[in-house]
């Protein structure tokens, strides 16, 4: 956040009172978890581990119950079952619990080896630009330098002046694989989140010889999270509600059902060419609803509040600036 | 290596000799380095820095010298000024070093944060397919993933019939940078190093909806070496014999002259929309000569050995599998 204190502060306390809300509504069940990382505020760089508790209210603090724990959800799921089923400890035990208020939560992902997203992915956001349905998913990249927080600001770059929302289902590789078979591929997804895939138009449509990559790659241009929602806490990630609203206004609405290639497939599909690793971040495509299609155009200003939700995972808020 | 145990001591030693002899051919003087990534051979997946002797016969191990020094290049660099430092006092003392035939050099960094390419960057290479000489860099990416050694094998995908070489300068970042000046931009360089951008033309030209990154991240896609040549070691990286050999025969041979946007130019422009970190690898296109662009096309087949060199930096020599 680089709004001034007060008002950092009154935001911080909004997204709390929401969350809590949220998770109420939520309900999760069973062994499901919700993995965030976050700073405690005033303590710089040091990235922290944590594990929401189910009423919304808090965060257990991994590092404060072990020190021997990883900094990060990355190295925790490089530890595999082990690092889940501690993680599981921890929020079972109810100790090391900080609140919300005090802690700027960061994406659920930091530093993965890959960025993997993917074009034209949502039959009506094919429609929406009277495009072919692809036969074969199209395959782009960000760096993980775009990557930042669930309420962090989109920071409009003075190079375009063509800035864009696209809500995404994400989903984190968890375990490590190279030609994965599309029937055991779910058994590599740790979880899902939601993303913003923001894009810059202008440099995604008419510059770069037309690789996509620097349109979608600019510092801040990734906003992810709030949480990594384990996959057994998802009932369908194939039926989930994925809404974005800019200034409060719905501007997208579909559902993850809509979506052609879908979390298994897109697995196989990449790691026939990548050995995935875990950490690794997948964004999913976008529904119809962008502002580049509308008549005329809309693209983000400063000052606007985007909000992309995804049901059962959360939201992301960031204001442009 | 996946050669038998016998063709990869054979292999080995060849390469060591070779080395030995374009070292003192070379003759490095001033404060340059040439820092390598290595694995002692038996030691499983520990890395090592070392500093080659400018005599070409052995490698300081940073780490035996002083085990309170980083395992890695990037770390290094990480460190700043005070790590090349330390990194010459080590190569100065002559002590800590070890012999080539006992080593695997990996690739002279590991695990970037970003590797970066460009593409139709030599003058020359644009007239053979009849293309403008771009206005702009043309920027893609690889996956980190893709990085292999320099006397790695590459992996012929079953999923490409069309794979083909290109040799190309590349640099590593020194520090980290946003909206850096081109006339400062050298000042972020922490030296050059030879890359092959291996390519799926099928991919490239005639898949995934045209976007490059598919065709050009195939594990194995990235040999990158032998060491990262510090730029103080570098006369003029923009005046460099540049030449790829397929079986011993000249496919490519151009002078980095012919780059269309030089090292500075590339620094400015990428950093321009993402900020830029210790280790980050720019590959900076491929002079004329590739398979794809021959009559007939020629590509790769099993058992073939491409050797990219560049004048001042040395030659990675990859067999294809």
């Amino acid at each position: 956040m680089r709004l001034p204190l007060r008002s950092c502060i009154f935001f911080r306390s909004f997204i709390a009172q929401k969350q809590t809300a949220d998770a109420q509504k939520r309900g999760l069940s069973g062994a499901g978890m919700r993995l965030v990382q976050f700073r405690h505020s005033g303590e710089g760089d040091c990235v922290r581990v944590g594990v929401e508790q189910s009423d919304g209210q808090g965060v257990v603090d991994l590092k404060a119950f072990d020190p021997s724990m990883p900094s990060t959800v990355r190295e925790l799921l490089q530890l595999g079952d082990k690092g889940l089923e501690f993680a599981q400890r921890a929020l079972a035990s109810g100790q090391c619990v900080v609140d919300r208020a005090n802690i700027q939560l960061l994406p659920p992902i930091l530093a993965p080896e890959k960025v993997v997203c993917v074009g034209m992915n949502y039959r009506d956001h094919c429609l929406e630009q009277n495009a072919p349905i692809p036969k074969e998913p199209i395959i782009f990249s960000k760096f993980p330098s775009a990557l930042t927080g669930p309420y962090d600001d989109i920071i409009l770059p003075p190079e375009s002046q063509e800035v864009d929302w696209e809500v995404e289902l994400a989903f984190v590789i968890g375990r490590r694989g190279k030609h994965i078979k599309e029937e055991d591929a779910l058994s590599y997804v740790a979880g899902f989140t939601v993303a913003n895939d923001v894009s810059a138009r202008d440099w995604q449509m008419r510059r770069n010889g037309k690789q996509w990559l620097l349109s979608k790659t600019f510092d801040s241009f990734c906003p992810l999270g709030p949480a990594l929602v384990t996959a057994d806490a998802v009932n369908d990630p194939h039926n989930l509600g994925i809404r974005c609203l800019v200034n409060g206004d719905t501007v997208q609405s579909s559902n993850t059902s809509q979506m052609i290639f879908k979390t298994a497939a897109l697995i196989a599909w990449v790691s026939q060419i990548v050995t995935l690793t875990p950490g690794d971040v997948f964004l999913t495509g976008t529904p119809p609803g962008v502002g580049v299609f509308r008549n005329p155009p809309i693209f983000l200003k400063k000052g606007d509040v985007v909000e992309c939700q995804i049901d059962q995972l959360g939201s992301i808020i960031n204001k442009v600036i």
